[in-house]
């Protein structure tokens, strides 16, 4: 018997949206069931250029998709200003909430869709798609296991891409009205996601902020770093920038091991993708090489990372709408422990890049 | 006609005097002509075990090796408190000077040493071994490179390794009268040298220690990092410690380019080495990948880091003490460099984690 496939909703024709629509085409549990746009012609051309199902319905209006009965889910990969009132509505209206980051400006707008969420009984999930790739649950057994890696000590992340011209002027991403957290919201919000996991999501105690971010005309910052402390001395760093070359690195430093991804976002191979790991290494006699050297473990994926996200997502959907069962926290939970931490960055800044603790 | 042979005499049986007694065999220009240690048993067993020529002599004292005639040049490889004083010495009796490294205790030490030599018309020269290897060149090439890595605004770096129970009891690198600089002149040297050399050098404007260095019970560092900050906004950080696996890692961003070393300190493999360089790197069509990805790149080498960096500076002994050259400056000018944010680095930890400025 064919699986029940859950029925997606898609509010506006981002860039993003291409790539999440393939997904769902990919993932056995999902379906295109309805796109909405503002501009109707803009649905009809962006369902037309993506190969959406003959039955997808094409709406004018995001309202219009919420509205739709047979609709159960939304992907929301509006700009982030847009995302307190879309979300909420969408949970409103009893559609789960698969959201697109940065999910909100702040944490305050964050917790108000949350709640929405909760007290509608609608699924949330944020659209961070690498962590739904089989290497990040290998890399985390890697992480987690006391003889190869022991305990963790520090954290090093980096996401980065040139925007190029065009990006800079006219990009959503770089617009004070639309994405007002610029690069920490966009690149920023992959890093904070790789450190909190590698840190099993135990918030840093303070985040500094390093000085100085760039920004473009209109005050939203281009490039940034911080730097997160745990009470135990653990620290990590990250930066993050639309004005270096495209780097995508997590390097994790532990009392036996080290490990090392150089394509965590967004793997260079869609159907596998390698990271790296040395347990134990000694300086060989004379100290002239080391033992073992580090050594690279592919993993493959029959799905590329995004189809597995819209797979677990439609899997959580089905069972809260066809078994009764309740939404996963963990999803939410994370979510906000990253909003948390990119609230705390602003806020150093702000401050003039004076520590400031992060309060749950 | 047979290159003339510099005579070096090695102050001291330190553990790594057996690798740089080995280079001094492989490089064509360098000869051990003498050897002392306060005991003249323990240079006797030192000389046999590392297979030296007969004609080495061999001292009770390290004053015998600076009174013999017949040596032009010293290593020294003693505690890093001994510096001051016997590079001082070697330099008044007119021998070349190969320190080791941390160079020594602070910059007001160094200057002492490096008056010293200059007084005297004798070559100084850090033994940082990873200067020399052929592969540092190449990726200066590509960092220096406008179109292929542009503007450099973000270096990241690690030294890492770990000590083990013995080390962390007995090894001089953690005993307060010794190397009092710990983890920060051992391992966070390496790690401000290649952020100073993907820097070409520039002292950067500001240095903040990271919180929270660990020490050990007599108050030695093992393991700190600090972040350096740049007038024209380029930032660098870095991660140094005897409590992690071993780690030797830069990455380097730039506006065009990526550039990443995982074995800076010790290449992997003695006869060739890789980096990793992307340049100009775009999102796929649909961001389901990258192009291009980082390409390796490996560089031969016919003789080790350390056998080219003693041939690098018998060389310049040469040109001084036959062809009447003076003395190279660019060694002792980023000797010093590395030293001033060393101090720099130690005085924002005694300051509670301020900025610190670096002043040449």
């Amino acid at each position: 018997m064919a699986e029940t496939k859950v029925r997606f909703g898609i509010l506006g024709c981002a860039n993003i949206a291409r790539k999440v629509s393939r997904a769902m085409k990919l993932a056995p549990n999902c379906a295109i069931t309805a796109i909405g746009s503002r501009s109707i012609e803009k649905a009809s051309q962006f369902a037309a250029e993506n190969e959406f199902p003959a039955s997808a319905k094409v709406y004018g209006s995001y309202d219009a998709v919420l509205d739709d009965p047979d609709v159960e889910a939304v992907y929301i990969p509006l700009p982030t200003s847009l995302h307190l009132r879309w979300a909420v509505l969408a949970a409103e209206k009893k559609k789960h909430v698969l959201l697109e980051k940065p999910v909100a400006l702040n944490v305050k707008e964050l917790d108000t869709i949350l709640e929405a969420c909760e007290s509608n009984g609608v699924q949330y999930m944020d659209a961070t798609m690498w962590m739904h790739h089989p290497r990040t649950a290998k890399m985390r057994e890697f992480l987690s296991d006391p003889q190869r890696f022991g305990q963790l000590k520090s954290v090093h992340s980096i996401f980065s891409y040139v925007g190029g011209p065009e990006f800079l002027k006219d990009d959503i991403r770089i617009k004070p009205d639309l994405d007002a957290l610029g690069a920490l919201g966009d690149t920023g919000w992959y890093c904070t996601r790789a450190i909190l996991w590698a840190n099993e999501y135990e918030l840093p105690k303070t985040v500094t902020a390093l000085p100085e971010p760039e920004y473009n005309e209109a005050g939203v910052i281009l490039s940034c770093g911080a730097l997160l402390r745990w009470t135990d001395g653990k620290t990590a760093t990250f930066y993050c920038s639309f004005l270096t070359n495209l780097t995508m690195d997590i390097t994790a430093l532990g009392t036996n091991g080290y490990l090392c991804v150089h394509d965590f976002v967004i793997p260079f191979q869609e159907n596998g993708a390698p990271f790296y790991e040395a347990s134990n290494s000694r300086f060989a006699n004379l100290a002239i090489g080391i033992e073992p050297v580090p050594s690279e473990h592919a993993i493959d994926t029959d799905l590329p990372q995004e189809a597995l996200m819209v797979q677990v997502f439609a899997n959580l959907v089905a069972g809260i709408n066809e078994k009764g069962a309740s939404p996963e926290k963990k999803w939410p939970t994370i979510s906000r422990k990253t909003q948390l931490v990119i609230d705390a960055v602003m806020a150093s800044i702000e401050k003039d890049f004076e520590p400031v603790e992060v309060v749950p």
